[in-house]
């Protein structure tokens, strides 16, 4: 839910600047991951439009709704913290991201290619998972404990979603896929 | 080791093919790590160069000897499936490195950037976790079990690698980075 008197955020790139504190590093990597999370907003939809599979293109579109989430857990630590939610260009999302778009012009949907799309996905999973993962240990070594609270849901949603991938894999998609070879 | 007769590597980058099979879409994310397991490799020495703590530049020189070998078992993987070893470039780890080189900008080295190192190294690890994973499913359901299995010591040593590192933050690293803020 969205909170109140919540900052606006902004669309302007922050570029890296100095550390003079580790809490000046862990801004740094909240904006990174809130410009990686509005990039994934973006791009689900085109991959729930190209999937094949009903549960695969099912799963895109929750994603994509949980991202809509995530996107407002990060400016509400961003107000809890005190700062403005701004983003920083995610470099990083912007290459995965990128593959994923190479994928999306194969000619035909289909099997093979909801195979590629859940790898494509999890490596998207995977990004958020080790940037998560280090911005909750950093908000309990500066004792925020309520920014700690905030990351640590969403980075047990990235876990369960990268996880719901495996198993649609394991679940008939690779099968499939080997027998459409 | 160095497997006999093994197919020269090319420099030759391979872009994306329209998939046919499910071999084709495994190939191509062969190429894809095969390159990015490269561009760690010139990566991991200036990340030990800037790094303060003993601890994490040992754990950077030991990974980079590591990765050559996770190249040369690659090169294995593509032998056995009668493919010349060759990369298209992975533009998700362009970026990831990117994000890595913008922090080997930061003037002071200690124990905030030792931290944010930490961060990168573990985006760097996840996104192998995520396409070993991959291909070692999909080497799984090809029936290529020879590939599987170098395949799944890597995504091992790469899940061990980021458990190291986040050893390495929580054993000292963060809590020195917060009394150094």
């Amino acid at each position: 839910m969205r909170v109140k008197n919540q900052p606006k955020s902004t669309s302007q790139n922050i570029p890296m600047k100095q550390f003079h504190s580790m809490k000046d590093a862990f801004i740094h990597e909240l904006r990174d991951i809130y410009d990686a999370e509005k990039q994934l907003l973006k791009a689900l939809p085109e991959m729930e439009k190209k999937a094949a599979s009903p549960d695969l293109k099912a799963a895109f579109r929750e994603h994509c709704e949980q991202t809509e989430e995530q996107v407002r857990r990060l400016e509400q630590c961003f107000e809890k913290l005190g700062e403005k939610a701004s983003a920083t260009s995610c470099k990083a999302m912007k290459g995965i991201i990128a593959e994923g778009e190479d994928l999306l012009k194969q000619k035909d949907s289909g099997d093979i290619l909801d195979a590629a799309l859940i790898g494509a996905a999890q490596k998207a999973e995977h990004y958020e998972i080790a940037t998560y993962g280090t911005l909750a240990e950093w908000a309990k070594g500066l004792g925020e404990t309520a920014v700690k609270d905030l990351l640590g849901k969403t980075l047990s949603e990235e876990e369960e979603t990268d996880e719901l991938l495996t198993k649609l894999a394991r679940g008939g998609i690779n099968r499939m896929a080997k027998s459409a070879a």
